[in-house]
């Protein structure tokens, strides 16, 4: 039998001793009933039970994080903080995405020796990478499909959200696409809705890209959201393939990772990865899971790009975890597995600089809404101020002495940069 | 178009006022981006906006619940928490579960102007119905294939978790089926793992409890734990139901509600719904989602049996929440969509007086693991002092009494009554 292990690290907050909550989180994932019963013996314990590899103690707290732990007779009013990593056998569920969670997450946030539990990162075995392909096509493969080097990959997101009509929606694109965009995709409160249906507006959409390729050269990227029950993501995604796109986006936490490596064992082009109602697994700071783990199982699962939020965005995420984020993505994972970092929200040109700074990095695909469709000079003024931005944060030129000799960034710094 | 909406009630707390902060949800989740673009007409904002529907303020807290929320310029301090109620237009997305999850949770759970956001309850048209069929057995249809009428459906949990071996624990289910058991589920901690492949478990286990079912004419039910990726879910029912299997089990959170609903679009046996995981999207209490809103979703998509924890469990969960949730899920929905709401969890025959004495009624699946197991008689006297349990909780008889005469739920009393 294999020895292989995963290891996942928590933050822990426990009435207990940590030593006590890291045996109960151990237990109770593995071998573990509140009563001895028959056939538990200590062979079986020894081939299946989770091991507490690691204990760092963090300080102590006066208030629980969380509701409904049951402090010990005897308790000092104290809540103990640390991490702990425990390891599991990978032959009690093999290298299986759904039965990992069963293992290191299960019932664990609900064990009532804890009062905050926030899984911290995963370490998972090779054979990970032998059952889960990952992403296809990563930052190469989008650098391939757009013809974008060099450069962040530059692209908006169609506002408003939701309700152009497919007519509508297909001259915005055409207009975006001629005035020279990367890329573009739907927000994700756009699917298929019956105002305007996947297959004409893929339809619509795509020969409008067409028309604006074969006048400048280039051909747009167009993610389009094919969020949709499981029997509904083939269909939609040859929808997508057959008229010529060459993006495909869910949102990954309503179809579930599941959903998402069912369609990258089929899918032809690079799977657009949203995190919309991410923030419910992480935003309580004791609770849920950490970006840095959740991101490695999205890329297992095939996210060619995945959302990070960006600085100093509508969200309530600080910038330190936005570059976090965006460390974890690039930060190489199995057999190589190669994801692109998406930062959005509230970003323009002037949010260039201090991303390019903490990143160093010019492989990111940088999204930006109002900040470039509503530029004063319109949206071809609007990306081109965005180039521009990049160009003078990779030349470490001030922003400021950049937009002195180029108008489209001045023009957006007077709009955007007041704020 | 139609006028067809569906209504999210939150669970809200925010630094700004509460009007404002309904109104930011309802236009992120509908037509607003940060800045005003062409296209976002007055027209377009009546048709495709979301609504807000009511407001009832609840109080002013000191601290917000949540990190990251940027108060307004002149902020007094206060936190203000209140239930916000809005309506969407179905026209937005349509019937299906993936996108509803985008449009009602989407990023509003990231919002820098809340410092609390739950989602308490949603109310659904009926095109949901006419999309998802719903749960194909439900609580009749699993009293016919377990003929357990006119009391609680009474089972247990293969323990330990994970370890025995396809010998061990066909073994280990024909001694429970030959004393009378009406259900067995695996952990789910135990789906497919290598060590005992899920093809060989069914077989072996189906063996076990046809040869029980010759000897004592009632064909016990397993839920084998066919949790895993989508492209092993139809190949996992199909073992189970060709063996002759009456259950099938899967981690509602490990597959996805999309998962689930595909599952269900073949299923032929009852669907066993864990609910593992769901901790971390409901433990902080001004996060994530109240089961009374979860639980829809998991009967539109299918699950005929439905986790709620139990009485006085190890979790941390209080008892009028588990009551709430049972309350729930026989609460009718949509078209008439019935599950059974399963309790588990530190239960035992004394358990029974107390949920009977909640729910008033005996529609309930009642799962003790070492409750039943460990019993000092041996699982069939486990197995009797369940039913001996519900017995004295229908009739209205003090369980020390009914245990005067019986036995089996003495002996349980001596066990587990005295934590």
């Amino acid at each position: 039998m294999s020895q292989e292990r995963v290891t996942a690290t928590y933050l822990v907050e426990t009435p207990y001793t940590l030593e006590r909550a890291a045996a109960t989180i151990a237990g109770e994932q593995s071998t573990g009933t509140f009563t001895s019963v028959p056939g538990e013996t200590d062979e079986l314990k020894a081939r299946f039970g989770a091991n507490v590899e690691h204990i760092e103690e963090i300080g102590e707290v006066d208030e629980p994080s969380l509701p409904g732990a049951k402090p010990p007779a005897g308790h000092n009013g104290k809540y103990r903080q640390g991490r702990v990593t425990v390891s599991f056998p990978l032959h009690n569920f093999g290298p299986s995405i759904p039965n990992l969670l069963s293992a290191v997450a299960g019932n664990l946030y609900e064990l009532q020796e804890l009062s905050g539990l926030r899984l911290l990162d995963l370490e998972l075995p090779d054979a990970f990478a032998a059952r889960y392909p990952g992403p296809k096509f990563g930052i190469e493969g989008t650098r391939k499909l757009t013809g974008v080097y060099d450069r962040p990959i530059l692209g908006t997101i169609v506002k408003p959200s939701i309700g152009l009509s497919t007519e509508q929606l297909s001259e915005l694109v055409e207009k975006l696409a001629r005035a020279g965009m990367d890329f573009i995709k739907d927000d994700e409160l756009n699917a298929n809705p019956p105002f305007a249906p996947l297959e004409q507006k893929v339809k619509a959409v795509m020969e409008a890209i067409e028309r604006a390729a074969d006048a400048t050269g280039k051909k747009l990227m167009y993610a389009f959201n094919i969020t949709g029950d499981i029997d509904e993501l083939r269909r939609n995604h040859d929808i997508v393939v057959g008229a010529g796109g060459t993006s495909v986006m869910v949102s990954i936490l309503s179809v579930g990772l599941s959903g998402l490596a069912y369609l990258n064992s089929f899918s032809e082009v690079p799977i657009h990865g949203h995190r919309n109602q991410w923030g419910m697994l992480t935003r309580s700071p004791l609770l849920g899971i950490e970006f840095t783990a959740y991101q490695k199982l999205c890329r297992l699962a095939g996210a060619d790009h995945l959302h990070v939020n960006g600085l100093n965005s509508k969200f309530y995420e600080s910038n330190e975890s936005v570059l976090r984020s965006i460390e974890a993505c690039t930060t190489p994972l199995l057999g190589g597995y190669n994801t692109l970092p998406v930062v959005s929200s509230m970003q323009w040109a002037g949010t260039a600089p201090a991303t390019y700074e903490a990143t160093r990095s010019v492989d990111v695909m940088h999204l930006a809404g109002g900040g470039m469709l509503a530029h004063p000079d319109g949206p071809a003024a609007g990306f081109e101020s965005m180039k521009l931005g990049w160009e003078a944060a990779v030349q470490g030129i001030p922003l400021e002495a950049y937009a002195a000799q180029h108008p489209a960034l001045r023009r957006a710094i007077e709009k955007y940069g007041r704020g």
